[in-house]
């Protein structure tokens, strides 16, 4: 029997098109054979539709879409759409308003709904917000149309994340599969929207191998492909025989659709195309950064992105991407030099732009910068220059920038990097202007590793061999390396004053990123950090540093989330408050003395 | 036996501040000669904690914190705290790291822990995504001195808020206060963080009175006070009798402590002081924006705050705001006149500055406005007038602003209200500005209500006869109103360019308000808006232009919430999508035809 993927990629909350999507999805599994279709997790209204649950006429929406979808499916198709319906029992006795609902459409109806028993709610995820967990064990027969009939349990993506043994802990007292093992179902399919992390895909492969073996069951794994908002859904579907290796994979980053075949006889399933997987870091971020721009772009109606050009790695970085996913004739770069700009900024950016071959706009800012001195001298006649007027620089490009992206329909990529995110290195409606910060989870000394990438990239491409980029990052140019090489290598410096660099006012980028992760990914202690060989000084600066920016923050574009800990939907900090843990943990001391001794 | 209230204000993370006003508050009740103090949800810790409770040093810092407080109590006290603690088997049994514990504290030690049960997930809390549900029945006994032992029941906030009879539905399975009736305890604690929303007061004292009458148990019920970012605690702790009856009621947004006896004779709590109830909603509103700029302000390290004052009602109600928060001394209004501003709004906003005796500074923006144009001259040449060049002034404004608020570290506090954030009649990166948006959660319409009544009340202050204000919300100045009346009058405006009135673009207020609450509030459907009278397209344009205004409130500052639903922490929408109901929702049309007949 054979069972078809499809690796969609939705609007959210756009339910005709969806459903489009799935129907046409449909036709090709059936014209291709298949007895049954998975979609991804929600497929219906797309992961994840927030608030948008919330609205009754948006949940009635969905029932009447799941009904007309059914009404078109193949008549030889079984189809599992997810979606989200009512939980009717909530209001009597007590629970969510909403259950996260698998549909097995079969012979133009809706036979059964499954219901997701584990709903993650941790960083960005806020499925306790809206759903009653499923209680049942989930799983149905379906009539292979040889005269067998195939058990089949249904997971809905967390359903499977709970395996004690590969975790060595138990995030949820349940583990729906041993359930599903019980009950004797011949294999187990899992329907996601799993979000892209950093070798994430390395991890999923490792624990649905570990739980087909440990359970002899064979797994097909859905997932939701694409960028909504700050999350990149990376495909990469996956099915794993009982053994638990893997014999077919979908494309990563991009929609996919394929088949394979169950074999009853041999109670598994047989090899079928697999896309190779890719192997490097870099190239996976790259090309999940892509796909983030693309579909933001796309999803909120633009077709051309503008981009600040400071002639630093940052924004050349953020301009490589956009080149890729809009194309270099729908990007505009933008340099913006001021007096305290050094020659080769300008230079360096003229080459990145000539080099992507972008259209670039040279738009010298010393005249609205006198102009503000000029009107703000009745004020600041006797101040010395600080923040404030470096500050007044990095706004004048942020409202330039938004000027030329209100004028001609463009959207406006931020180009900060995680670090400088981080500890506040960054101006609040200047630099940070834009309505998607594109690596705004890259780490600076990630930011060099992906440029270096690129341009080996670029140069094996320009010298014929292998490519480890997944698809060409690139169009074709005439020079050399997409990233000037001066860029990469010059100090990294905001030019907000003569002569200023970075590490004027931060440690070293190896040393702040280092500390970061530890603060933000891994929730470490100073005294931790202090531990691994880090100067409490400096620790205790980056702590206060990132306290202080929080302000800031908050008030950021979505950023494409590409670690486990983003500054997005998944971090969720206050501002008016006291977090510098400045001090070791241990002991601490009360701010003044107790009054009753 | 005596039973102290403490109503305390937490600083958000800082444990050994908290912890010294806990003691404080324990010596106060102590010389008071009361046996028991109750404080507030998490009071170690303040609410909402948000992500530091990610932080395993944070933790371990709270129990450090938990225990020095047990041991400087005095020691004929019994004191409820608040903390959050481990959940010793997440690992192994599953479920969530932490519990939200309150401890008794009695004899200079930790006595008991007792875990909230009913954990608030929707809306701005987000329990679930830190805590696990308690199970046990939370209740102890009390030796009260005189030889008698009283039978406390233990409620942590949303323990309480389950009573299907008061609210018509269960909104979790269990409800905790019938547990505690049936283990037949004397009397129910409540420790809460219960953020203010307009009219809750009165909800809450029906719903405990309810409760309290039902079980015919006392109900002694001990809320935060003081703002946290966004959401504003009002206080107004309240102790009911076992009829339901409030016979105590703390101060409403501020600070406060008081007794009530308990009488084991009659079974029942005796009358207390009692805080007359805030009757007006105005009054109320304007406490709460109050109380929300002041510890923003404070909690925050800010002592001036800035404003730009347009000479409409918007900016002249956040200055007299400002001014109730911080004194007339620390608020520095901003006149930024363009071409486009009329005489009437240079003149209105200084009228105001005067009658609020505040600082102003007159800034024009006429040179910096031709300084843009000409910097983008060689790309606009050739183009219309249009929202680029509104935005352009909006965003000089803006900058101007942040340029003071930088150099002489003010807060910038924002301007616009509820109706402009909804329909994005409101600049990012321009008017949006600030670190508080201090009426984000105010309609329109209401802001001229609370200006017409700030107006009443002063005028009834300067007549001598009693004001319907809890406390005088204006410092004396000179000025007959402090709101001066061509700013409440004249028809709204944004002045960005000739003769430009709001309703060019907008329906009128009333309408435009009236379809956002259903909407935003209600969750009603475009049928159901329409079925109450407004019009197919006005109500499709609004659903269309707060779609589209999606990205402008994900980059919002901090919005002080005074309604159920406020565009801040709760308010989870995709930017990236499809959510324009404009339509009637039945019948749902695919977009195209499903290609499967």
């Amino acid at each position: 029997m054979k069972i078809a993927i499809a690796q969609l990629n939705p609007v959210i909350g756009d339910l005709a098109g969806n459903a489009q999507r799935i129907l046409d999805a449909a036709q090709a599994a059936a014209a291709a054979g298949a007895r049954l279709m998975l979609t991804p997790e929600l497929s219906l209204c797309g992961y994840p539709p927030r608030d948008l649950l919330l609205r009754p006429d948006f949940i009635a929406a969905m029932r009447t879409h799941l009904d007309r979808v059914a009404a078109h499916m193949p008549p030889t198709l079984a189809v599992l759409v997810g979606f989200a319906e009512p939980h009717p029992e909530a209001s009597d006795r007590g629970g969510k308003p909403l259950f996260n609902s698998m549909a097995l459409i079969d012979g133009g109806q809706v036979q059964r709904i499954f219901h997701k028993q584990l709903l993650p709610t941790y960083d960005v995820f806020d499925e306790d917000r809206y759903f009653e967990p499923g209680r049942a064990v989930n799983h149905f027969h379906l009539d292979t149309g040889t005269g067998q009939r195939l058990h089949i349990g249904v997971t809905i993506c967390e359903d499977l994340w709970n395996d004690e043994e590969f975790w060595g802990k138990r995030t949820y007292p349940d583990n729906p599969v041993a359930r599903l093992k019980e009950v004797g179902v011949d294999l187990v399919v899992n329907l996601s929207a799993s979000p892209y992390t950093a070798q994430k895909q390395a991890t999923r492969e490792r624990m649905l191998g570990h739980i087909a073996d440990r359970f002899a069951m064979p797994i097909l794994y859905a997932n939701q492909v694409g960028a909504n908002d700050d999350l990149i859904f990376d495909g990469s579907s996956i099915v794993l025989n009982r053994q638990g290796q893997v014999v077919a994979r979908g494309q990563a980053f991009q929609p996919d659709q394929f088949c394979v075949t169950y074999d009853d006889t041999r109670a598994d399933v047989e090899p079928g195309p697999i896309t190779p997987a890719i192997a490097d870091l870099n190239a996976e971020l790259w090309s999940a950064l892509v796909l983030g721009v693309r579909d933001y772009a796309r999803k909120c109606g633009f077709t051309q992105a503008v981009i600040g050009l400071s002639g630093g790695i940052d924004s050349a970085l953020v301009a490589a991407i956009a080149v890729a996913a809009l194309g270099a004739d729908h990007v505009l770069g933008v340099l913006m030099p001021s007096p305290y700009s050094s020659d080769h900024s300008v230079t360096d950016a003229q080459q990145l732009a000539h080099a992507l071959g972008i259209r670039h706009e040279i738009i010298p800012i010393g005249t609205l910068m006198a102009g503000y001195d000029e009107t703000l001298h009745p004020l600041f006649a006797g101040t010395e220059f600080g923040v404030a007027e470096e500050n007044i620089q990095s706004r004048i490009r942020g409202n330039l920038l938004m000027a030329i992206a209100n004028k001609f329909g463009y959207l406006l990529l931020s180009t900060g990097n995680k670090s400088e995110m981080a500890v506040g290195y960054c101006t609040l409606y200047g630099d940070m202007n834009g309505g998607l910060a594109v690596i705004g989870d890259v780490p600076k000394t990630r930011v060099y590793a992906l440029c270096q990438w690129l341009n080996a990239t670029r140069q094996a491409e320009l010298a014929g061999t292998q490519s480890t980029a997944p698809h060409a990052p690139i169009p074709a140019t005439t020079a050399p390396t997409p990233i000037p090489p001066a860029i990469l290598t010059k100090p990294p410096s905001a030019e907000l004053k003569p002569g200023q660099v970075d590490q004027d006012s931060l440690p070293s980028y190896d040393i702040l990123d280092d500390i970061l992760e530890r603060l933000v990914q891994r929730h470490e202690s100073v005294t931790e950090i202090i531990a691994a060989g880090h100067d409490l000084q400096v620790v205790n600066q980056v702590m206060r540093l990132m306290a202080r920016a929080e302000f800031k923050r908050r008030q950021a574009p979505p950023v494409l989330k590409v670690t486990d800990r983003a500054f997005g939907m998944g971090w969720r900090m206050p501002i008016a408050s006291c977090w510098e843990f400045t001090q070791p943990a241990e002991p601490v001391a009360p701010r003044s003395q107790p009054s009753i001794a």
